[in-house]
């Protein structure tokens, strides 16, 4: 493992994660590949049919269940450094008859969010009399709380999306289509450092007021409101995303008037981020400017999400979660108002920072916000 | 939606699917996104922590569950055309209890396979009387066998991960690493056409000999083996997968011996393919002649796995799967030998076709399958 490999992902994490299994009272937690496999062990194995799967009993040593044939990939990633016994299987083996032999007939399971229900329903037979349970009562808690570290990893990706929007103005032309401009800032997110380009919206003319569109053939047109959410995963694992609203020739007179609104509530949004506000009080500060000016039946979603080694994870920035916010916690802070026949929304990635350092917020996307006319 | 969206999701496939749920006797199919959500649609949504759901109730009307600000985004995919209700959910609403409250309290409900774990036990919570099974009882039955549509979208995926493997001997170059060379793959399985690139194995020396390595910082080094196993998913959603292995400058002596066995058998099993042969009975060619030259212990995996809207899908050509291929079965044809410090594959993507039309088989693949020295 690299010394960046352990900062991200040490090693004492899994010994956590037991202790919180043990603190919970469950009988053993169930992480298939994905986000929750990766926090614990570092270990970015493909989710796939083929049982991969990290078994922490609450009364034995942990141990990784792997195909046979990604022995030697589990060995040469970080997990294979955790001193974690490798389990293989063959093709013609059942590897949930080999978790099943070793731990017994467990009470309690708590399965990763992301499991498949191929899986679920596989250790629902194998265990039928445990009750079931999701990780992210384990893990959420721990998850949720950054480290400096992987603070550090999402300042790198923010960084690095940053620069994919620094050049957006130069492909949104008239002319050319949505997935044309797509296109180019999926090959852009890569060239600047992502693994992968997880979403590409590319929202023109009416398109901009459906808040989850990708791309479409339409053409671009002089006078057209353009939002861009863009985000990737990169090499560490964190993810970035980033929306900026963009006009191209000049911007509608109906839709400055709100662009102009929904920078101040973005702006207002994310300044009243410090440790003790509530995710849900960040949501009503936003909403409150937007409603305020009268567009509050056009901001049709919550203000933001979680971010890390998933694009949406805890906290959520929506009315009813009350949790306190604590440096550390890393959401997107994201209001849009969407009035059509056009609509803007404007986000960051923001921490909760300690105040005692400075602003009780930290904003690890710096792209201009003031409406860039391309 | 498009002449080419309707041949390859035509509209009356949902009519198919809701009688096979009554002919199953089961209550309900619940749908989230994921191959099988766009197979019976055509509508390919993100997969994320807001529900969206197909509900194919055995004694109703189908509806589509999307979170509101997705209801745009559905209205403009193929699943806007099928006549199908939408039904939308705000940010503080619980959608499973929309669910609830239109369809009761079912017996029975089918989960898709890749259904997140996160929404398994909340469809759990709901309807704590329903037994669960799993969507595949109802959809792979059909889609194991491709239309001659979908027949169509796996060639064009096929050509097109060819003619990546077309550039690959310029990118291997003693001195440049396994990442480098990733890199320009993922870059070309885009620029090809693909919407995505799924996967890029570069398995150079010994890491040619772990089937499932993807790539690392290792430099390349005259007289490595390279195992190159990539593909990606194309815009119709059909997805391809190709494995050649190449020399760097020349091969080893005991590589070429058992590399010439290995084109032997991934030839025969090829060959061996048409309707009535069982699956297993493909991987026992690949495996009998592979065994017979004395190399049966280096080969550790399956000889293959189906492929369309998912990399991995049914049938599984293994042991033990006594399937009989019918005509429009696509599955992969991928032995490999890993005796270590070297190893190699070669697969392609293989239709069983009818014989009255010429062979039993088709390959999508066309990739030169001898040793490519670079």
């Amino acid at each position: 493992m690299t010394t960046a490999d352990t900062a991200l992902y040490p090693p004492e994490r899994l010994e956590t994660v037991a202790d919180a299994v043990r603190a919970q009272a469950l009988d053993v937690l169930l992480l298939t590949p994905g986000p929750d496999l990766r926090y614990v062990t570092g270990y970015d194995a493909k989710q796939l049919e083929r049982l991969t799967c990290l078994v922490v009993p609450s009364s034995a040593d942990p141990f990784l269940v792997v195909p046979a044939l990604e022995l030697k990939a589990a060995q040469a990633s970080p997990a294979g450094d955790l001193g974690v016994e490798l389990v293989t299987w063959g093709e013609t083996v059942d590897p949930f008859g080999i978790i099943k032999g070793r731990i017994g007939d467990p009470h309690s399971i708590a399965l990763a969010d992301r499991m498949w229900a191929l899986h679920v329903l596989q250790f629902e037979r194998a265990f039928p009399r445990a009750g079931k349970q999701l990780a992210s009562r384990i893990l959420s808690p721990l998850r949720i709380r950054k480290s400096a570290a992987e603070v550090a990893a999402l300042k790198e990706a923010g960084e690095a999306i940053d620069r994919v929007h620094a050049s957006v103005p130069r492909w949104l032309r008239p002319g050319v289509t949505e997935r044309q401009v797509g296109a180019k800032i999926a090959e852009a997110i890569l060239a600047e450092g992502h693994v992968s380009a997880d979403f590409v919206i590319v929202g023109s003319g009416p398109n901009a007021a459906s808040p989850h569109h990708e791309v479409s053939d339409r053409v671009i047109q002089d006078g057209d409101v353009v939002v861009v959410d863009i985000g990737g995963t990169m090499p560490s694992g964190y993810c970035s995303d980033c929306t900026r609203t963009y006009a191209v020739g000049h911007a509608p007179g109906d839709f400055t008037a709100y662009y102009e609104v929904l920078q101040r509530a973005q702006d207002a949004a994310t300044t009243s981020v410090r440790p003790g506000v509530t995710a849900e009080s960040v949501d009503q500060t936003a909403r409150g400017i937007i409603a305020g000016a009268g567009y509050g039946e056009w901001f049709i979603h919550r203000t933001g999400h979680g971010i890390g080694l998933e694009t949406h994870e805890d906290p959520y920035i929506v009315e009813g979660n009350a949790t306190p916010l604590e440096p550390g916690m890393a959401f997107s802070v994201e209001p849009g108002i969407y009035p059509g026949p056009h609509g803007a929304r404007i986000e960051d990635i923001v921490i909760c920072t300690d105040p005692a350092t400075g602003a009780g917020y930290q904003r690890m996307n710096n792209a201009p916000r003031d409406l860039v006319i391309v």
